[in-house]
This record gives structure tokens, C-alpha cells and sequence, in this order.
């Protein structure tokens, strides 16, 4: 026994919720700034914890502030079905970026509910915490901590540009829960997102089944020098940790637009100097650099090429090179199995799709490292994110949803 | 009547003076972190004025937080003779910049007490407000206000990275006079300071007597871009401010070292993007550069390739570019008549000296365009300076002391 083949979501509860989140943590004109562990973020969870026990759902917050919504299956031994996502944004950030995901979820339940069905195995609703990484580096840290990839410890010891330390704002907010942050057995995850790229709505495609990501690396570079006057040091003696800095992240740049008629991109993102003042040389700088390309060796070639540039840049201005965190992500990690079901579940209710690769670092990244995973993404206008102007419309979530909706249902019941 | 051709300082209570400053914030070992309109200036701004009113000067603070500490001369009506510099810090700062030129106008005051003289003209110890502009920029500023350079009300306007704001940081510390920021009348300004550079050192010599300084261009320029995901954004579409601020400061060092050969120099000495953060492009990035040369004719030509530089840079990231503020100091400014009574007193004292060039800023540069002004040079070990191990022996300031002391006296007395 299962839903009727017909049975849909309501989109307009749906898009109720996402309205309702766009009031919380007001950006400018359109958009959200609710960075991770801030009062925004505490009230969105409030609201999202409000709304999982009205739809009967029992609530549990682990160590690193993840929360989980669940709802019984009818054998509620069985490993459960994931669907979820991060309601944290960028600091100039979008009303849609993460949070559709987890709300998408709560609709599939609200759904489920309105049916009366009950699946065979237990569904839990999942909110990230800090998957956007604006205000803790690294992002994505607390879905990495859930599979095992960061320790618990070293994440709560991670410090923000305000000083603000991970652990502490966790408790201040009151969501540093007591169960511990691990996956245990994971039947399937799914993640509905928007495309953040421009082709599906250049395409008119009404939805995208993510196949996988761009294989993706990333680096944190810091660079030693030492501080002395800018007037009188002559050129061959200044150790000018900014200037080492800039020339990385120039060099950096470089190679983006090298590779950038095979779609390979190259990104400069962060540079802190200090002191960063007029009159002084700079003794330290902490830059953060990722490629991305759609095929792998090339994407690796990059990588190798910017940390040549950084030991380049080092040397050139007469500072030390330090390879302080390196990370990769992407390459064909969804599963094929989930693929092939949300696919099905596109031409039964006749959508018009197509497959895509993401190019944006996902949660569902580190869960398909525990378990089956998969992507749906929505079209979004222009392809516009992590900027207030970021856009979809209510229709652009339909097919996305019900799809969604029955892949989901059809892999509990299995 | 005048003092005795053979008195001397009390170079030991100068020292004194210094080794109490040096206590005064603290910072890396052997230096100091005393920023300007911190508690640590406010400390040592109020030792400065127990010390003046114990020497028997009248103190008064005008509304930039200037301090002058008069000693009356015997036609108090003439313009009197200033000697001054600052008290405040870079933030890895040392204990003689600055700081040495106050204190030795404290001397040269104290050595007339003693010996019981009254100078036709007054004598006006100075300690002028945020010389390093290593909290608030632009540096100078309050010596530049006083001639006139700046407006009061901006100056009160300047914003901290800390989120402060100068006017209300004076008014905090209890700095903010009631005196009008304006020269009056001033025959001659006199500032000793510490070469901040290795000349004097690697020739073994006691005393610079400095002609000028390098023509020396900086400015602040803003590039504007638009916030955006690092990972779909193809490269064409991308507005990375960073990269803007990146590349500009990747060209000024190239212009630095493509002058270095006659010692032209070209710093970046700050990059501040908005927000600077993993996973999006930075919309906002400011920028410090600066130049200097001394032959003007190359500076003024180094400065227009750091203009163009600023736009190249912007225009190959797909920035705007604002030039916020651009500033020029150096040039052969110091009166021949004062730089005359200096080298006269090197002479008949029977010091090694030598001309030299500044190629820092210096308060004094600010005074010269209102009144006849000199510089003397003290050497520092291997020219460090903006770092806790700027250093020097208290016989580094032998020769200077006392040639300001008569070089002043003769002019006060005049």
C-alpha cells in the first residue's frame, strides 16, 4: 500500500514556508543574510523545529547542531530515507540557496500526512548546519563531521572572522544537542536544490537530475613575511606577505581563464592580510582558492598548477608557504540506482528534464561517501545566486517537488 | 643672552622618558602596539602632559587631540619655534618612531630650566594625533588639518576597521580640546626622528640632516564588482572585486621592481574585500598603494602607472574603479635657512653627519607648507623599523639631541 500514483504536493503550503523563512534574517531587497549560528539562524530553526512537531515529526539536534525530523515507517528498524538540505545563507545571500531543500522535505511529510500513509521505512527532514561556510571555514563542516570526515572537536574549535568560536555559538543559540554526530546505516539521501548555474533556464528545462559535481579543489594558503616600513625597505628586502598574496590570487586567475573555453574556472575568494595598513608591510596573509572543471584530470592539472603558484608567489615576495587545509570534492558520486528512479519518476509524470553536473559544493556531496545519494536540481533565473537577486518562482518548484515526492515514497516503500 | 655654547642635554633622563614610554602598550617583545585613540595613547598621552606641566608648560589640546606643551618666551608675542613628532604606534610597532621627536623637545625645554634661560620666543613641544594612521587613515592627518590640508568634521568622520570613529574615540579618551586645529604663526618647526632606514647605520655615521624627502604618491582606490557563486559563474561573467584588488596590487609590485634599480620603491599595503569569504566573489575591494622615487620626474611617472594600473585591473576582472583618495608629500620642502643652522651646530659640535633624503612620512612634511621646517636623523640598527626590534643605544642620540637643542635656542633667540 502506497500513495495514489496522482497524489501531489501542495505547492502553495510550500511556497507559505519559503516565504515565511524570507522574513527571517532580512538581506537586502529580496534576499537573506542568516549567517550560520547567528540570531537568524536560531529563529529559522525555531520555525523549523515548530514546524516538523506540527507535522508529528520528532525532533533530535546533534552535537553539531544538525536537526533531524522524523517520522516513523511502518518497520521503523529499518535504515531511513534522508531528504534535506541547509537553511543557513551568504552574507549577501538568496530566499532560495538551501533552504528549498529541507523545506521541500517538511512538504514530501506534510504530504504523506495529508494522505494518511505511513511508509515502509522511517523519512527524516535534515537541516545542515553551516553549509554555506560565509561565517565558519570550512563550509559544508557539519554533513563532513556526520560521515566522518571532520572530528567533532576540531569543528566546535573553528573560529569566525568576529572572533565568534563554533562550539560556543552552537550553546549560545541553544543548538549544540546531545546526540553524537554520526551517520549510522542510510538508506538513501536526496537533496533538492537550485541549479545555481544559468543552463536550465536558458534551456527552459524544468528540471535538472544531477548525475554529479564538477570535481571540485580547494585550497587555504597562508603566507609568512614580516612586517617593516614601506618607505625606506628597499624592494629585494621586503618580506610583504599581501603582496605574495595578491600575486597567488592573480596567478590564480590566470589559470581560471586559461581553462575557461572547456568550462574550467579558477577562483580567488579571500585574502586576509594583516595588519593590512597603510605605511606597514603585511607579515601574514591567508588566501582561499578553488578550480573546477567539468573533466577530472584537467581539474586535477589545476589544482597542481595553483599550488605551484602559490609556492611561486611565496618566493616572489620573499615569504614562506604554508598549505594550511586542502579539499576535493564532485566527480560521478550520485547514485546511479537514485538516478534512474527520480528519472522514471520524470517521464511518469511527464516533466521536461535533463541531466546536469553541479558545479556548487553540496552537502549531499559528503553523504554520498555514506550512502546512496542523489540531486534534483530547480532552474533558477539566470542562473543568479549568493546575491540577493537570486529568483525562481512558485511553478518552478512543481515538478521538482513531486518528483521528489514519489522517488522518494517509492524508495521507502521498497 | 643665551645658554652656554657648551650645554648639553641630560641624555640620560631622556632615556629615561623613553623607557618609560616603552611601558606604556605594550606589544611584541622589546616594542610597542600603542594605536592611536587606544587606552595605551591615552596613558601616554597623560604621562606627556605630567611631564609638561612638571617642566612648567602650559598645556593645550585642540580639537584633533594635538597636544603643545609652551614654554613662554621672553617677547611672547612673536611666533614661536615648535618641536614635535607622535606618540602613537603601528600596531608591531617600536618604541623610538615617533616618539624620540616629542620626547626630545621635553629635553631641549628641561636643559633650558636648567640652565635658567628664557628664549626670546616660545617654545612649543608638540605631540600631533595619529601620525601612522595604523588605526585611522589617512596618516599625518592631524598635522595635515592643522595647516589646513583637512577638514576638521572629515577627520572626526574617519572610521577604524575596529567600527570606531576618530571624533568619538577623542571625546572617549578625554582628547578632544577646545583649541581651534589651525597654525597660527609658527617661525620655525623642528622634528627629530629615527632614519627608519639603513643609511645612517651601514656608514657608521651620528646625524642626517635631512634635506627632503622622496617624492612619494599614494592613494586609495575602490573597485566595485558583484557578489556571485564561485562555482557556476562562468569566468566572463564574473565581477570579482578581490581579483581587481589582486591584480592592482600585483602591478604595483612589478612597477616596484622595475624602479628598484634607482631605489624607486611601490607598495600595496592594503587589501580589504567585502566579504572576503569562501564560495562567493567578493563585490567590494579597497585598496593602498603607494610610490616613491627620488628623482621626482620618475615618481610622477611611477604614480600615473599605478593609475592606469588600477583601471587595467579593473577592467580585466570586470570591476569599476573609484580612486578614493590620492595624497603626494616629499620634495626638496625643508627650509635651507634651518637645514643651514643644523649643519652649522654639526660642525661646531664636531659630529659625523651627512645630508640624507626621507623616504617616510613625517608630520614635518605637513609643517612645511606652512613654515620653515627641518628633520634631524637618527640612525636605527639596519633600518628596522614598523617592528618591535627597531632599536637604538641611548648614544644614537647624542650628536641629534644637542644640535637641536642650540640649532633651536639660536633660532628661538634670534
Amino acid at each position: 500500500m502506497t500513495i495514489s500514483a496522482e497524489t501531489r504536493v501542495d505547492l502553495t503550503r510550500f511556497w507559505t514556508t519559503i516565504e515565511r523563512s524570507a522574513q527571517i534574517g532580512i538581506g537586502r531587497p529580496g534576499g537573506l543574510s542568516r549567517l550560520t549560528l547567528g540570531d537568524a539562524d536560531r529563529d529559522m530553526r525555531d520555525q523549523f523545529v515548530a514546524w516538523c512537531r506540527e507535522a508529528g515529526l520528532s525532533v533530535t539536534v546533534d552535537t553539531m547542531g544538525n536537526i533531524f525530523g522524523r517520522r516513523a515507517g511502518r518497520d521503523d528498524s529499518l535504515p531511513p530515507i534522508l531528504i534535506g538540505s541547509h537553511l543557513d545563507t551568504q552574507i549577501n545571500g538568496g530566499r532560495f540557496d538551501g533552504i528549498v531543500g529541507v523545506l521541500a522535505g517538511l512538504e514530501v511529510v506534510r504530504t504523506l500526512n495529508d494522505a494518511g500513509h505511513t511508509t515502509r521505512r522511517p523519512i527524516v527532514v535534515v537541516d545542515w548546519t553551516n553549509e554555506e561556510g560565509a561565517r565558519f571555514s570550512p563550509p559544508m563542516v557539519a554533513s563532513g563531521c556526520f560521515v566522518g570526515r571532520y572530528a567533532p572537536d576540531w569543528c566546535h574549535d573553528l573560529v569566525a572572522d568576529d572572533g565568534a568560536r563554533f562550539g560556543d555559538e552552537l550553546e549560545r543559540i541553544g543548538y549544540k544537542g546531545d546526540v553524537a554526530c554520526e551517520a549510522g546505516a542510510i538508506d538513501a539521501y536526496f537533496e533538492l536544490h537550485i541549479e545555481q548555474g544559468p543552463i536550465l533556464d536558458a534551456e527552459g528545462k524544468q528540471v535538472g537530475l544531477v548525475t554529479g559535481g564538477y570535481p571540485s579543489y580547494g585550497m587555504r594558503v597562508r603566507f609568512d613575511g614580516e612586517t617593516a616600513h614601506t618607505g625606506p625597505t628597499p624592494m629585494d628586502l621586503r618580506r610583504n606577505a599581501l603582496v605574495a598574496g595578491a600575486r597567488f590570487l592573480t596567478a590564480v586567475d590566470d589559470i581560471g581563464w586559461e581553462c575557461a573555453a572547456l568550462d574550467g574556472k579558477a577562483t580567488g575568494s579571500r585574502l586576509a592580510a594583516w595588519p593590512n595598513k597603510p605605511g606597514i608591510l603585511s607579515e601574514r596573509a591567508e588566501c582561499v582558492a578553488d578550480v573546477r572543471h567539468p573533466d577530472p584530470v584537467a581539474a586535477r592539472v589545476m589544482a597542481e598548477r595553483v599550488r605551484r603558484a602559490a609556492q611561486e608567489a611565496a618566493a616572489r615576495a620573499g615569504c614562506t608557504v604554508t598549505m594550511e587545509d586542502e579539499w576535493f570534492w564532485g566527480g560521478d558520486i550520485f547514485d546511479a540506482g537514485l538516478i534512474a528512479l527520480i528519472r522514471d519518476e520524470a517521464v511518469r509524470q511527464g516533466y521536461d528534464w535533463r541531466d546536469i553536473r553541479s558545479q556548487a559544493g553540496h552537502d549531499a556531496y559528503h553523504l554520498a561517501m555514506h550512502c546512496p545519494s542523489a540531486m534534483i536540481f530547480t532552474p533558477c533565473k539566470g542562473g543568479i545566486t549568493h546575491n540577493n537577486r537570486e529568483s525562481c518562482d512558485i511553478e518552478d518548484f512543481r515538478a521538482d517537488l513531486n518528483m521528489l515526492l514519489h522517488a522518494a515514497v517509492r524508495r521507502a516503500d521498497r
